[in-house]
């Protein structure tokens, strides 16, 4: 039994509800399909999501929403018309919406929340018409009969370990079931959403709950790169890569999907394919929990810029006990993560995302660090980019790191910082920003030519 | 003005004092002369501070400590006899040691610590003493005239501030100041140590107090080596290298001398030469406080054994505030300071000494990791080698990664771990133990052939 989830752009507009009705047709074992709310149509388009955003925040100041309720009526209407369905469902997802919008029992954020899931719930609506409407038995699920029970977080549902057992009995139901993503309902049955991309979530979680031999999230790519093709012309595309490799490309730069929402499916041990809804075809990338011995060592090229590292020395450093705990709780002090404690004998450098860093944190920071710890130097340098090279097994290869440096050295770029610790799974690179195309095009280079 | 310390092999025996008269001789700047005890005088021969220490255990411990005097007062009686010296120094040394055994305002650690400082305060005399027979003008300095002045930590005195501007007024003395190294006073006028090997740190102070224009250290090595000649045959010397790169390389391997001891002259900026009281032509080793532009970006290859790495695993720990500073804060209550933390996405590694490990504490630590930071995975890899490539300006020149990773790589030598950090002056690796020899040898033809 397969789970199938169709993002945003896959269900846009009534000819790519069609792709995704052929999809479902062509393979009777697709069983559980999760639905996205409609997305851009084009680079232009907007997201049906964003509009039903825009239109919970002018309800909640009190001015008038009708322009965006009328885009969001106007694009399911557009749908439902152009794929001949009887427009009473139209009838009934604009209920849905003005029932949320009349609704006094909801507090401000659930009825937020409300709102959002309707774009979701609109659309499983109308593909569960649509595939009965092409012969296939179909019926639509609300997350609430699937069984999906969530924590009280309005936007960052955590999903309840009890939802498994439920959605095990889906398994039990006849015909396909459209379950609309993003959301799930607390136990006392209030509406609460996933976070900002939670149609995957739904997904892996519903893959985990049926036991699914396979969870395929279907977007608009034909795979996973090999390296981020905003730097490289036609990259390589990745067949098969592991849970850890995907989670290490997703830091940086990787972003087909949303990498957390993998977790229930990785707990399960399901694997997992993109596909590409417009070459569904095409074999797409399979993520699996273990790799084969002979596969290439290196499957992928991650990046991603924004750092800033905050870079402190002390004389004697490393005999002082506790040093590095102190310099991290005053960051913590702050709410900032730190990334990476790449160090020296007598010096500190921590990696940190400089959208987490305000300048008031940073003169906090570089105030307390000076107060607290009496230090030789403390300087900060901004504008970094990380490369990750990553891949299973590269640890025991030898050579994989004289490939990489020598990339980077051939393409005239200075090393700001290497980290390698025991992972198995990657080598990062630390380089100035207006290096990083040069560097990732010349460790493509290296690794995939 | 110079300051020049004579170590132990410096003043093991009359030959060596002859050849110490010499190099002062020919120099009328060696103003200021810091000596440590008696050393030995070929491999299978005792050191007299070694023997000082017994005797004082065996004081404290009321057995018969007759054989140790013995042994120090032969040596002593040896060398002035050799040197043809008067009688009466010999009467004053025995004296001197007798008043220490003798005298009962003295607690039991503070006796520990003069007893171990007359190994040093007597062959200060006798050097003095044969200054002047060699028609020298020279006196012997206390330390307590010297000024110097220190924390009331015996075995482990730290300089106070106020010393050194009593030390400069030592410039005003007449002759040749001979002090003893390794000891100070407490502003009460007790006899306090410094750590062991402290007769450099007297070296350090005094070269910072008086100003001096160069502190020599006299050694029995010609030079520091850009490697460990335990592994490269006649690797080549390094002539000079700055205060930063001798504390990186001090850190694994190079124990050249005391590297801590040289923060009094670091603080004032004086340059520092290591010289061989056997070969005093030689240019020996320079330590300065700045590279000069054009000089070798390498210096020297450093390496020590005895490492562990402690990795933790958990999906999503780069999310987590905190859980790096808590996993620091364990290791820290077990007392034990950590080396260095290189990390991945989902993962840290925490390198430690294994000297500071016991069995009980990483118990401790693995434990407590589990039960509060529910991680994926805890385990600890021991027998691990670090190796540091060492030379300031490193990080800003392209290539250093590339021909370090390629010197492994030759070597067929998996690296474990890579941590640079914003530092400008060193590469590490870890490597498993049994490939450090192999690696050394092919980073040494990479960097020095």
């Amino acid at each position: 039994m397969k789970v199938a989830k169709f993002g945003g752009s896959s269900v846009a507009n009534a000819t790519q509800i069609r792709k995704v009705g052929d999809i479902i047709k062509t393979d009777s074992t697709r069983k559980c399909i999760i639905v996205s709310a409609p997305g851009k149509r084009n680079s232009d388009d907007y997201k049906i999501t964003d509009i039903l955003i825009r239109l919970g925040n002018a309800f909640k100041n009190n001015v008038s929403y009708e322009e965006e309720l009328n885009i969001v009526i106007d694009r399911f209407s557009e749908i439902i018309e152009e794929l001949e369905l009887p427009p009473s469902i139209l009838m009934d997802i604009e209920e849905s919406i003005q029932g949320v919008l009349t609704n006094n029992n909801y507090s401000t954020t659930m009825k937020l929340d409300a709102l959002k899931a309707t774009g979701e719930d609109s659309l499983a609506k109308i593909l569960s018409a649509y595939l009965s409407s092409i012969g296939l038995e179909s019926n639509y699920v609300n997350p609430k009969e699937a069984g999906i029970i969530v924590t009280n977080d309005p936007g960052n549902a955590q999903i309840l370990d009890e939802s498994f057992q439920n959605i095990y009995k889906l398994r039990e139901k006849d015909g396909i079931l459209v379950i609309p993503g993003f959301f799930g309902y607390t136990t006392n049955g209030g509406l609460i959403t996933f976070s900002r991309g939670g149609s995957d979530i739904t997904g892996s979680i519903v893959a985990a709950g049926v036991k699914a031999d396979l969870y395929e999230n279907f977007t608009d790519v034909n795979s996973v790169y090999t390296v981020n093709p905003k730097f490289v012309d036609n990259p390589k595309e990745i067949t098969t890569l592991t849970y850890k490799e995907m989670r290490e490309l997703s830091y940086a730069g990787f972003s087909v999907f949303h990498d957390e929402a993998l977790i229930p499916a990785i707990n399960e041990q399901i694997p997992v394919c993109i596909k590409n809804t417009n070459n569904p075809n095409l074999p797409g990338t399979h993520i699996i929990a273990e790799k084969k011995k002979d596969e290439k060592c290196v499957v992928g090229i991650a990046s991603d810029t924004g750092f800033s590292s905050l870079y402190v020395s002390k004389y004697l450093m490393n005999q002082e006990v506790g040093f590095g705990r102190k310099l991290l709780q005053i960051i913590e002090d702050e709410d900032v993560s730190f990334e990476h404690a790449p160090s020296g004998i007598d010096d500190l450098s921590v990696i940190i995302r400089e959208s987490k860093l305000t300048s008031e944190k940073e003169n906090n920071i570089v105030q307390r660090i000076k107060n607290e710890l009496n230090p030789g130097t403390v300087t900060i340098q901004k504008n970094l980019a990380m490369i990750m090279v990553v891949g299973e097994g590269l640890m025991n290869t030898v050579g994989i790191a004289e490939k990489a440096t020598a990339a980077f050295s051939q393409a005239d770029v200075n090393i700001v910082m290497i980290n390698q610790g025991s992972s198995e799974v990657s080598l990062m690179f630390g380089v100035e920003k207006e290096d990083l195309a040069r560097a990732l095009q010349s460790l493509y280079s290296a690794f995939f030519d």
